[in-house]
Protein backbone atom coordinates (compact mmCIF):
# COMPACT_ATOMS: atom_id res chain seq x y z
CA UNK A 1 0.00 0.00 0.00
CA UNK A 2 1.49 3.60 -1.17
CA UNK A 3 0.37 6.77 1.07
CA UNK A 4 -0.76 9.35 -1.97
CA UNK A 5 -1.45 12.50 0.57
CA UNK A 6 -1.82 13.00 4.42
CA UNK A 7 -3.76 16.29 5.24
CA UNK A 8 -4.30 17.14 8.82
CA UNK A 9 -7.90 17.66 8.92
CA UNK A 10 -10.73 18.57 12.07
CA UNK A 11 -7.61 17.17 14.09
CA UNK A 12 -7.74 13.56 12.55
CA UNK A 13 -5.68 12.87 9.34
CA UNK A 14 -7.65 12.71 6.33
CA UNK A 15 -5.11 10.03 3.61
CA UNK A 16 -5.50 8.85 0.29
CA UNK A 17 -3.82 5.72 -0.31
CA UNK A 18 -3.79 3.09 -3.49
CA UNK A 19 -3.18 -0.40 -3.25
CA UNK A 20 -3.58 -3.50 -5.85
CA UNK A 21 -6.87 -4.76 -5.33
CA UNK A 22 -7.14 -9.03 -6.12
CA UNK A 23 -11.22 -8.65 -6.31
CA UNK A 24 -10.72 -6.17 -9.49
CA UNK A 25 -7.41 -7.05 -11.34
CA UNK A 26 -5.68 -3.27 -11.11
CA UNK A 27 -4.57 -0.31 -8.64
CA UNK A 28 -7.66 1.16 -6.25
CA UNK A 29 -7.38 4.44 -4.63
CA UNK A 30 -9.20 5.38 -1.64
CA UNK A 31 -9.63 8.26 0.99
CA UNK A 32 -9.74 7.62 4.86
CA UNK A 33 -10.14 9.86 7.36
CA UNK A 34 -9.17 8.62 10.83
CA UNK A 35 -10.00 11.01 13.53
CA UNK A 36 -7.38 11.73 16.23
CA UNK A 37 -9.49 9.26 18.78
CA UNK A 38 -7.31 6.70 16.45
CA UNK A 39 -4.40 7.30 17.78
CA UNK A 40 -5.40 5.50 21.25
CA UNK A 41 -6.87 2.30 19.57
CA UNK A 42 -9.22 1.26 16.93
CA UNK A 43 -12.37 3.44 16.23
CA UNK A 44 -15.67 2.56 14.85
CA UNK A 45 -15.91 3.04 10.99
CA UNK A 46 -18.63 4.69 8.81
CA UNK A 47 -18.33 3.55 5.10
CA UNK A 48 -19.21 6.49 2.29
CA UNK A 49 -19.61 5.23 -1.34
CA UNK A 50 -19.81 7.15 -4.22
CA UNK A 51 -21.96 7.71 -7.20
CA UNK A 52 -21.29 7.69 -11.03
CA UNK A 53 -18.71 9.72 -12.00
CA UNK A 54 -17.34 10.19 -8.52
CA UNK A 55 -13.74 8.91 -7.70
CA UNK A 56 -12.86 8.73 -3.95
CA UNK A 57 -12.26 12.16 -4.15
CA UNK A 58 -15.53 14.07 -4.48
CA UNK A 59 -17.19 13.37 -1.11
CA UNK A 60 -13.82 13.54 0.50
CA UNK A 61 -13.79 17.45 -0.29
CA UNK A 62 -17.27 17.85 -0.84
CA UNK A 63 -19.82 15.86 2.04
CA UNK A 64 -18.26 17.68 5.06
CA UNK A 65 -18.35 14.59 6.87
CA UNK A 66 -14.98 14.84 8.36
CA UNK A 67 -15.99 17.16 10.80
CA UNK A 68 -18.75 15.49 12.44
CA UNK A 69 -17.04 12.26 12.19
CA UNK A 70 -14.35 13.79 14.34
CA UNK A 71 -16.56 14.94 16.71
CA UNK A 72 -18.17 11.05 17.20
CA UNK A 73 -14.65 9.64 16.79
CA UNK A 74 -15.38 7.45 13.78
CA UNK A 75 -13.36 6.99 11.02
CA UNK A 76 -14.56 6.99 7.46
CA UNK A 77 -13.64 5.34 4.40
CA UNK A 78 -14.33 6.59 0.79
CA UNK A 79 -13.77 4.04 -2.02
CA UNK A 80 -13.70 4.57 -5.76
CA UNK A 81 -16.74 3.86 -7.50
CA UNK A 82 -14.46 1.27 -10.22
CA UNK A 83 -11.75 -0.34 -11.54
CA UNK A 84 -9.38 2.10 -12.87
CA UNK A 85 -6.60 1.82 -15.86
CA UNK A 86 -5.67 1.96 -19.22
CA UNK A 87 -6.40 -2.20 -19.07
CA UNK A 88 -9.97 -1.75 -18.07
CA UNK A 89 -12.71 -1.72 -20.03
CA UNK A 90 -14.91 1.74 -20.21
CA UNK A 91 -17.46 3.09 -22.03
CA UNK A 92 -18.59 6.77 -23.89
CA UNK A 93 -21.49 6.79 -21.40
CA UNK A 94 -21.13 8.38 -17.18
CA UNK A 95 -23.27 5.47 -16.58
CA UNK A 96 -21.57 2.51 -17.50
CA UNK A 97 -17.51 1.30 -17.12
CA UNK A 98 -15.12 3.31 -15.74
CA UNK A 99 -16.98 5.58 -12.62
CA UNK A 100 -19.94 3.23 -12.73
CA UNK A 101 -19.12 0.33 -11.06
CA UNK A 102 -22.82 -0.29 -9.71
CA UNK A 103 -21.03 -2.33 -6.54
CA UNK A 104 -21.50 -5.83 -8.14
CA UNK A 105 -19.55 -8.29 -9.46
CA UNK A 106 -19.73 -8.67 -13.26
CA UNK A 107 -20.55 -11.78 -14.76
CA UNK A 108 -20.39 -10.35 -18.84
CA UNK A 109 -17.79 -8.97 -21.21
CA UNK A 110 -16.17 -6.87 -21.45
CA UNK A 111 -16.99 -6.27 -18.08
CA UNK A 112 -16.43 -9.38 -15.82
CA UNK A 113 -12.59 -9.59 -15.61
CA UNK A 114 -12.47 -6.33 -13.50
CA UNK A 115 -15.71 -4.64 -12.35
CA UNK A 116 -15.55 -6.55 -8.79
CA UNK A 117 -16.74 -3.68 -7.12
CA UNK A 118 -18.88 -5.94 -4.74
CA UNK A 119 -16.25 -7.95 -3.50
CA UNK A 120 -13.60 -5.27 -3.34
CA UNK A 121 -16.15 -3.23 -0.84
CA UNK A 122 -17.33 -6.28 1.21
CA UNK A 123 -13.53 -8.21 0.74
CA UNK A 124 -10.45 -6.64 -0.94
CA UNK A 125 -10.79 -2.86 1.33
CA UNK A 126 -12.01 -4.58 4.79
CA UNK A 127 -8.88 -6.72 4.77
CA UNK A 128 -6.68 -4.18 4.42
CA UNK A 129 -8.10 -1.65 6.64
CA UNK A 130 -8.03 -3.90 9.19
CA UNK A 131 -4.62 -4.79 8.42
CA UNK A 132 -3.29 -1.38 8.28
CA UNK A 133 -5.14 1.21 10.18
CA UNK A 134 -6.85 1.21 13.87
CA UNK A 135 -10.07 0.41 12.54
CA UNK A 136 -12.88 -1.75 14.65
CA UNK A 137 -14.16 -4.59 12.41
CA UNK A 138 -17.02 -4.74 14.78
CA UNK A 139 -18.37 -1.48 14.35
CA UNK A 140 -18.92 -0.40 11.03
CA UNK A 141 -21.71 1.41 9.29
CA UNK A 142 -22.02 2.53 5.42
CA UNK A 143 -23.89 5.00 3.77
CA UNK A 144 -23.97 6.99 -0.03
CA UNK A 145 -24.97 8.65 -2.60
CA UNK A 146 -27.26 8.64 -5.66
CA UNK A 147 -25.28 4.73 -7.22
CA UNK A 148 -23.28 4.51 -3.34
CA UNK A 149 -27.01 5.02 -1.91
CA UNK A 150 -27.74 1.29 -4.05
CA UNK A 151 -24.66 -0.07 -2.92
CA UNK A 152 -24.91 0.59 0.70
CA UNK A 153 -28.35 -0.61 0.75
CA UNK A 154 -27.45 -3.91 -1.44
CA UNK A 155 -23.97 -4.37 0.46
CA UNK A 156 -25.42 -3.62 4.05
CA UNK A 157 -28.72 -6.12 3.68
CA UNK A 158 -26.76 -8.61 1.55
CA UNK A 159 -23.77 -9.11 4.21
CA UNK A 160 -26.18 -9.39 7.44
CA UNK A 161 -24.10 -8.83 10.86
CA UNK A 162 -21.68 -6.90 9.17
CA UNK A 163 -22.88 -3.15 9.50
CA UNK A 164 -25.00 -2.00 12.25
CA UNK A 165 -26.37 0.69 10.82
CA UNK A 166 -27.26 1.87 6.75
CA UNK A 167 -28.53 5.06 5.90
CA UNK A 168 -28.25 6.53 1.89
CA UNK A 169 -28.47 10.16 0.44
CA UNK A 170 -31.16 9.66 -3.15
CA UNK A 171 -30.33 6.17 -3.32
CA UNK A 172 -30.70 4.42 -7.04
CA UNK A 173 -33.75 2.49 -5.36
CA UNK A 174 -35.14 -0.04 -8.06
CA UNK A 175 -32.92 -0.10 -10.94
CA UNK A 176 -34.78 -3.54 -11.96
CA UNK A 177 -38.06 -1.28 -12.07
CA UNK A 178 -36.80 1.11 -14.65
CA UNK A 179 -35.54 1.15 -18.22
CA UNK A 180 -32.52 3.05 -17.34
CA UNK A 181 -31.50 0.97 -14.23
CA UNK A 182 -32.54 -2.63 -16.56
CA UNK A 183 -29.67 -1.44 -19.15
CA UNK A 184 -27.14 -1.39 -16.52
CA UNK A 185 -28.17 -4.59 -14.76
CA UNK A 186 -28.39 -6.24 -17.97
CA UNK A 187 -24.87 -4.87 -19.64
CA UNK A 188 -22.74 -5.75 -15.83
CA UNK A 189 -24.99 -9.50 -15.19
CA UNK A 190 -26.77 -10.67 -18.31
CA UNK A 191 -30.05 -11.07 -19.04
CA UNK A 192 -31.20 -13.11 -16.26
CA UNK A 193 -32.40 -11.44 -13.64
CA UNK A 194 -32.76 -13.71 -10.75
CA UNK A 195 -29.37 -12.41 -10.44
CA UNK A 196 -29.97 -8.76 -10.50
CA UNK A 197 -32.33 -9.55 -7.49
CA UNK A 198 -29.60 -9.02 -4.79
CA UNK A 199 -28.71 -5.97 -6.44
CA UNK A 200 -32.05 -3.95 -6.34
CA UNK A 201 -32.23 -2.14 -3.00
CA UNK A 202 -36.36 -2.43 -3.03
CA UNK A 203 -36.43 -6.15 -4.03
CA UNK A 204 -34.24 -7.08 -1.17
CA UNK A 205 -35.84 -4.71 1.09
CA UNK A 206 -38.28 -6.91 0.61
CA UNK A 207 -37.27 -10.51 0.60
CA UNK A 208 -34.91 -9.85 3.75
CA UNK A 209 -34.99 -6.13 5.00
CA UNK A 210 -31.83 -5.08 7.36
CA UNK A 211 -31.66 -5.81 11.26
CA UNK A 212 -30.86 -2.45 12.34
CA UNK A 213 -31.68 1.36 11.93
CA UNK A 214 -32.29 2.45 8.51
CA UNK A 215 -32.27 6.52 7.43
CA UNK A 216 -32.86 7.56 3.24
CA UNK A 217 -33.19 10.87 2.39
CA UNK A 218 -33.97 12.32 -0.86
CA UNK A 219 -34.42 15.74 -2.33
CA UNK A 220 -38.21 16.68 -3.17
CA UNK A 221 -36.28 18.34 -6.38
CA UNK A 222 -34.28 16.17 -7.15
CA UNK A 223 -33.33 16.29 -11.00
CA UNK A 224 -33.19 12.38 -11.43
CA UNK A 225 -35.71 11.29 -8.70
CA UNK A 226 -37.76 9.43 -11.56
CA UNK A 227 -34.86 7.19 -11.94
CA UNK A 228 -34.09 6.77 -8.32
CA UNK A 229 -37.80 5.45 -7.85
CA UNK A 230 -37.84 5.91 -4.14
CA UNK A 231 -41.69 5.41 -4.03
CA UNK A 232 -40.43 1.61 -4.60
CA UNK A 233 -38.01 1.54 -1.71
CA UNK A 234 -40.95 3.07 0.56
CA UNK A 235 -43.15 0.79 -0.39
CA UNK A 236 -40.84 -2.39 0.13
CA UNK A 237 -40.12 -0.51 3.74
CA UNK A 238 -43.99 0.13 4.64
CA UNK A 239 -44.59 -4.03 3.32
CA UNK A 240 -42.11 -5.23 4.88
CA UNK A 241 -42.68 -3.33 8.32
CA UNK A 242 -38.87 -2.32 8.25
CA UNK A 243 -37.81 -0.08 10.97
CA UNK A 244 -36.64 2.90 8.94
CA UNK A 245 -36.72 6.27 8.92
CA UNK A 246 -37.57 7.67 5.12
CA UNK A 247 -37.46 11.45 4.44
CA UNK A 248 -38.16 13.56 1.20
CA UNK A 249 -36.29 17.46 1.46
CA UNK A 250 -37.99 19.91 0.64
CA UNK A 251 -36.42 21.66 -2.44
CA UNK A 252 -33.46 19.78 -3.01
CA UNK A 253 -32.11 18.62 -5.67
CA UNK A 254 -29.08 15.95 -6.31
CA UNK A 255 -26.21 17.49 -6.12
CA UNK A 256 -23.31 17.37 -2.70
CA UNK A 257 -25.18 20.70 -1.55
CA UNK A 258 -27.59 18.48 -0.85
CA UNK A 259 -25.39 16.00 0.92
CA UNK A 260 -23.95 17.72 3.11
CA UNK A 261 -26.53 19.63 3.90
CA UNK A 262 -27.63 16.67 5.83
CA UNK A 263 -24.71 14.61 6.33
CA UNK A 264 -24.28 15.75 10.05
CA UNK A 265 -27.65 13.89 10.83
CA UNK A 266 -26.48 10.84 9.17
CA UNK A 267 -23.11 10.60 10.99
CA UNK A 268 -25.36 11.64 14.10
CA UNK A 269 -27.24 8.52 13.27
CA UNK A 270 -24.46 6.43 12.36
CA UNK A 271 -22.56 7.25 15.43
CA UNK A 272 -25.69 6.14 17.93
CA UNK A 273 -25.67 2.66 16.50
CA UNK A 274 -21.90 2.38 16.63
CA UNK A 275 -21.26 3.24 20.05
CA UNK A 276 -24.21 1.69 21.32
CA UNK B 1 -26.42 38.93 -15.21
CA UNK B 2 -27.70 35.34 -16.06
CA UNK B 3 -28.13 32.88 -12.90
CA UNK B 4 -25.82 29.74 -13.95
CA UNK B 5 -27.11 27.75 -11.30
CA UNK B 6 -29.27 27.61 -8.16
CA UNK B 7 -28.90 24.50 -5.78
CA UNK B 8 -30.96 24.33 -1.91
CA UNK B 9 -28.45 24.08 0.59
CA UNK B 10 -28.45 24.47 4.45
CA UNK B 11 -32.11 25.67 3.85
CA UNK B 12 -30.89 28.75 1.86
CA UNK B 13 -29.34 28.35 -1.99
CA UNK B 14 -26.05 28.01 -3.13
CA UNK B 15 -26.21 30.22 -6.35
CA UNK B 16 -23.70 30.73 -9.54
CA UNK B 17 -24.32 33.60 -11.79
CA UNK B 18 -22.55 35.31 -14.61
CA UNK B 19 -21.83 38.87 -15.33
CA UNK B 20 -20.52 41.74 -17.35
CA UNK B 21 -17.65 43.27 -15.39
CA UNK B 22 -16.79 46.60 -16.62
CA UNK B 23 -13.89 46.77 -14.44
CA UNK B 24 -12.36 43.81 -15.93
CA UNK B 25 -13.88 44.44 -19.65
CA UNK B 26 -15.11 40.23 -19.37
CA UNK B 27 -17.60 38.40 -18.22
CA UNK B 28 -17.15 37.50 -14.37
CA UNK B 29 -19.22 34.09 -12.32
CA UNK B 30 -19.25 34.38 -8.74
CA UNK B 31 -21.14 32.25 -6.53
CA UNK B 32 -23.78 33.44 -3.76
CA UNK B 33 -24.90 31.86 -0.73
CA UNK B 34 -28.10 33.41 0.62
CA UNK B 35 -29.50 32.00 3.87
CA UNK B 36 -33.07 31.40 4.50
CA UNK B 37 -33.54 34.98 6.59
CA UNK B 38 -32.93 36.44 3.12
CA UNK B 39 -36.13 36.22 1.96
CA UNK B 40 -37.43 38.10 4.55
CA UNK B 41 -35.03 41.00 3.84
CA UNK B 42 -31.65 42.42 3.46
CA UNK B 43 -28.74 40.17 5.16
CA UNK B 44 -25.46 40.94 6.01
CA UNK B 45 -22.31 39.75 3.56
CA UNK B 46 -19.12 37.99 4.37
CA UNK B 47 -16.82 37.76 1.06
CA UNK B 48 -14.71 34.61 0.71
CA UNK B 49 -11.46 35.87 -1.86
CA UNK B 50 -9.69 32.66 -2.86
CA UNK B 51 -6.33 31.52 -3.83
CA UNK B 52 -4.17 30.73 -6.95
CA UNK B 53 -5.72 28.81 -9.67
CA UNK B 54 -9.00 28.56 -8.23
CA UNK B 55 -12.45 29.95 -9.33
CA UNK B 56 -15.60 30.96 -7.84
CA UNK B 57 -15.96 26.93 -7.64
CA UNK B 58 -13.80 25.65 -4.58
CA UNK B 59 -14.49 27.39 -1.67
CA UNK B 60 -17.89 26.73 -2.67
CA UNK B 61 -17.61 23.41 -2.88
CA UNK B 62 -14.96 22.42 -0.73
CA UNK B 63 -14.58 25.33 2.32
CA UNK B 64 -18.09 23.76 4.28
CA UNK B 65 -18.61 27.65 5.03
CA UNK B 66 -22.71 27.88 3.99
CA UNK B 67 -23.02 25.71 7.26
CA UNK B 68 -22.04 28.10 9.28
CA UNK B 69 -23.57 30.89 7.40
CA UNK B 70 -27.32 29.27 7.12
CA UNK B 71 -26.77 29.63 11.20
CA UNK B 72 -25.84 32.84 11.66
CA UNK B 73 -28.23 34.11 8.66
CA UNK B 74 -25.22 35.82 7.07
CA UNK B 75 -24.45 35.50 2.94
CA UNK B 76 -21.47 34.54 1.67
CA UNK B 77 -19.89 35.70 -2.28
CA UNK B 78 -17.16 33.43 -3.78
CA UNK B 79 -15.69 35.75 -6.77
CA UNK B 80 -13.32 34.63 -9.31
CA UNK B 81 -9.68 34.94 -9.03
CA UNK B 82 -9.14 36.84 -12.13
CA UNK B 83 -10.66 37.71 -15.47
CA UNK B 84 -11.49 34.74 -17.91
CA UNK B 85 -11.89 34.45 -21.52
CA UNK B 86 -9.22 33.93 -24.75
CA UNK B 87 -9.03 37.68 -25.10
CA UNK B 88 -7.46 38.08 -21.63
CA UNK B 89 -3.76 37.49 -21.21
CA UNK B 90 -2.18 34.60 -19.33
CA UNK B 91 0.67 33.06 -18.14
CA UNK B 92 1.64 29.04 -18.09
CA UNK B 93 2.93 29.42 -14.66
CA UNK B 94 0.43 28.84 -11.77
CA UNK B 95 1.20 32.30 -10.08
CA UNK B 96 0.48 34.76 -12.99
CA UNK B 97 -2.23 35.34 -15.03
CA UNK B 98 -5.83 34.15 -15.51
CA UNK B 99 -6.08 32.37 -11.64
CA UNK B 100 -3.77 35.04 -10.22
CA UNK B 101 -5.05 38.36 -10.39
CA UNK B 102 -3.72 39.28 -6.45
CA UNK B 103 -6.08 41.33 -6.27
CA UNK B 104 -4.91 44.39 -7.32
CA UNK B 105 -5.35 47.00 -10.58
CA UNK B 106 -2.83 45.76 -13.05
CA UNK B 107 -0.86 48.98 -14.99
CA UNK B 108 1.62 47.13 -16.87
CA UNK B 109 1.30 45.21 -20.31
CA UNK B 110 -0.10 42.60 -21.25
CA UNK B 111 -2.29 42.33 -17.82
CA UNK B 112 -2.99 46.30 -17.47
CA UNK B 113 -6.56 46.21 -19.68
CA UNK B 114 -8.25 43.46 -17.92
CA UNK B 115 -6.76 42.64 -14.63
CA UNK B 116 -8.80 45.01 -11.96
CA UNK B 117 -9.34 42.69 -9.67
CA UNK B 118 -9.16 45.19 -6.76
CA UNK B 119 -11.63 47.76 -8.61
CA UNK B 120 -13.99 44.29 -9.01
CA UNK B 121 -13.76 43.22 -5.80
CA UNK B 122 -14.14 46.81 -4.86
CA UNK B 123 -16.93 48.61 -7.06
CA UNK B 124 -18.15 46.13 -9.39
CA UNK B 125 -19.60 43.14 -7.54
CA UNK B 126 -20.82 44.86 -5.03
CA UNK B 127 -22.56 47.05 -6.68
CA UNK B 128 -24.42 44.32 -9.12
CA UNK B 129 -24.93 42.56 -5.68
CA UNK B 130 -26.80 45.18 -3.92
CA UNK B 131 -28.89 45.87 -7.05
CA UNK B 132 -30.03 41.77 -7.23
CA UNK B 133 -30.27 41.15 -4.21
CA UNK B 134 -31.12 41.06 -0.78
CA UNK B 135 -27.75 42.55 1.34
CA UNK B 136 -27.29 44.63 3.48
CA UNK B 137 -24.24 47.04 2.22
CA UNK B 138 -23.79 48.44 5.63
CA UNK B 139 -22.70 44.95 7.30
CA UNK B 140 -20.24 43.42 4.87
CA UNK B 141 -17.09 41.41 6.48
CA UNK B 142 -14.25 39.76 3.94
CA UNK B 143 -11.72 36.71 4.36
CA UNK B 144 -9.90 34.66 2.13
CA UNK B 145 -7.12 31.65 1.60
CA UNK B 146 -3.63 32.63 0.73
CA UNK B 147 -3.61 35.32 -2.19
CA UNK B 148 -7.41 35.48 -1.47
CA UNK B 149 -5.76 36.41 2.44
CA UNK B 150 -4.00 39.16 1.23
CA UNK B 151 -6.53 40.55 -0.91
CA UNK B 152 -8.79 39.95 1.71
CA UNK B 153 -6.71 42.26 4.63
CA UNK B 154 -5.44 44.79 1.41
CA UNK B 155 -9.04 45.35 0.81
CA UNK B 156 -10.40 45.73 4.54
CA UNK B 157 -7.38 48.32 5.13
CA UNK B 158 -7.18 49.92 1.92
CA UNK B 159 -11.41 50.54 1.90
CA UNK B 160 -11.61 52.01 5.56
CA UNK B 161 -15.27 51.53 6.85
CA UNK B 162 -16.29 49.06 4.47
CA UNK B 163 -15.64 46.25 6.41
CA UNK B 164 -16.27 45.66 9.82
CA UNK B 165 -14.39 42.41 10.54
CA UNK B 166 -11.16 40.58 8.56
CA UNK B 167 -9.86 37.35 8.87
CA UNK B 168 -7.65 35.33 6.50
CA UNK B 169 -6.44 31.47 6.25
CA UNK B 170 -3.16 31.28 5.57
CA UNK B 171 -2.98 34.28 3.57
CA UNK B 172 0.39 36.29 1.50
CA UNK B 173 1.64 38.09 3.93
CA UNK B 174 4.44 40.51 2.64
CA UNK B 175 4.83 39.94 -0.38
CA UNK B 176 7.48 42.70 -1.00
CA UNK B 177 9.64 40.79 1.27
CA UNK B 178 10.38 38.18 -1.18
CA UNK B 179 11.88 37.36 -4.17
CA UNK B 180 8.93 35.08 -5.39
CA UNK B 181 6.27 37.91 -3.96
CA UNK B 182 8.29 40.87 -6.27
CA UNK B 183 7.98 38.94 -9.18
CA UNK B 184 4.33 38.99 -9.25
CA UNK B 185 3.99 42.94 -7.85
CA UNK B 186 6.55 44.31 -10.36
CA UNK B 187 4.44 42.02 -13.20
CA UNK B 188 1.16 43.97 -12.66
CA UNK B 189 2.27 47.34 -10.83
CA UNK B 190 6.13 47.62 -12.47
CA UNK B 191 9.58 48.39 -10.86
CA UNK B 192 8.29 51.16 -8.78
CA UNK B 193 7.85 49.76 -5.57
CA UNK B 194 5.90 52.50 -4.02
CA UNK B 195 3.04 51.52 -6.20
CA UNK B 196 3.08 47.84 -4.43
CA UNK B 197 2.65 49.33 -0.87
CA UNK B 198 -1.25 49.24 -0.73
CA UNK B 199 -0.46 45.45 -1.82
CA UNK B 200 1.07 44.70 0.92
CA UNK B 201 -0.45 43.57 4.16
CA UNK B 202 2.27 43.66 6.11
CA UNK B 203 3.14 47.54 4.82
CA UNK B 204 -0.16 48.42 5.09
CA UNK B 205 -0.52 46.83 8.49
CA UNK B 206 2.38 49.23 9.98
CA UNK B 207 1.19 52.50 8.15
CA UNK B 208 -2.69 52.25 9.05
CA UNK B 209 -3.95 49.08 10.25
CA UNK B 210 -7.86 48.24 10.50
CA UNK B 211 -10.57 49.65 12.40
CA UNK B 212 -12.26 46.08 13.74
CA UNK B 213 -11.45 42.86 14.96
CA UNK B 214 -8.90 40.59 13.01
CA UNK B 215 -8.48 36.77 12.96
CA UNK B 216 -5.34 35.20 11.07
CA UNK B 217 -5.28 31.36 11.24
CA UNK B 218 -1.74 29.56 9.39
CA UNK B 219 -1.02 26.23 9.98
CA UNK B 220 2.12 24.82 11.54
CA UNK B 221 2.89 22.54 8.57
CA UNK B 222 2.05 24.88 5.46
CA UNK B 223 4.32 23.84 2.54
CA UNK B 224 4.25 27.32 0.93
CA UNK B 225 4.68 29.20 4.80
CA UNK B 226 8.27 30.53 3.43
CA UNK B 227 6.36 32.48 1.06
CA UNK B 228 3.70 33.40 3.32
CA UNK B 229 5.78 35.77 5.66
CA UNK B 230 3.40 35.39 8.73
CA UNK B 231 6.06 36.48 10.34
CA UNK B 232 6.29 40.07 8.85
CA UNK B 233 2.39 40.62 9.49
CA UNK B 234 2.80 39.37 13.56
CA UNK B 235 5.51 41.81 13.63
CA UNK B 236 3.48 44.50 12.11
CA UNK B 237 0.30 43.90 14.24
CA UNK B 238 2.54 43.65 17.22
CA UNK B 239 4.71 47.24 16.34
CA UNK B 240 0.76 48.90 15.66
CA UNK B 241 -0.36 47.52 18.34
CA UNK B 242 -3.83 46.17 16.56
CA UNK B 243 -6.17 44.17 17.95
CA UNK B 244 -5.75 41.08 16.54
CA UNK B 245 -5.96 37.18 16.74
CA UNK B 246 -2.82 35.13 15.02
CA UNK B 247 -2.78 31.55 15.39
CA UNK B 248 -0.50 29.13 14.02
CA UNK B 249 -2.12 25.65 13.98
CA UNK B 250 -0.37 22.69 14.92
CA UNK B 251 0.11 20.27 12.11
CA UNK B 252 -1.66 22.02 9.42
CA UNK B 253 -1.01 22.69 5.98
CA UNK B 254 -2.57 24.99 3.10
CA UNK B 255 -5.45 22.67 1.82
CA UNK B 256 -8.69 23.13 2.14
CA UNK B 257 -8.77 20.73 4.77
CA UNK B 258 -7.00 23.10 6.55
CA UNK B 259 -9.66 25.88 5.60
CA UNK B 260 -12.84 23.59 6.19
CA UNK B 261 -11.27 22.62 10.03
CA UNK B 262 -11.31 26.43 10.96
CA UNK B 263 -14.03 28.00 8.87
CA UNK B 264 -16.39 27.70 11.67
CA UNK B 265 -14.42 29.80 13.83
CA UNK B 266 -14.41 32.32 11.15
CA UNK B 267 -17.69 32.63 10.56
CA UNK B 268 -18.79 33.06 14.09
CA UNK B 269 -16.09 35.51 14.27
CA UNK B 270 -17.44 37.69 11.35
CA UNK B 271 -21.35 37.19 12.79
CA UNK B 272 -20.45 38.71 15.54
CA UNK B 273 -19.21 41.68 14.06
CA UNK B 274 -22.03 41.74 11.65
CA UNK B 275 -24.76 41.38 13.71
CA UNK B 276 -22.81 43.85 16.51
Amino acid sequence: METLSENRCFDGVQGVYRHASGSCGCDMTFGLFLPEEAGDGPVPLLWYLSGLTCTHENAMTKAGAQQWAAEQGIALVFPDTSPRGDNVADDPEYDLGQGAGFYVNATQAPWAPHFRMWDYVAEDLPALLAENFAIDPDRQAITGHSMGGHGALTLAMGLPGRFRSVSAFAPISNPAGSDWGRKQLAAYLGDDETAWARHDASLVMRERGFDGPVLIDTGSADQFIDLLRPEALADAVATRRQPATLRLQNGYDHSYFFVSSFIEDHVAFHAEALWA
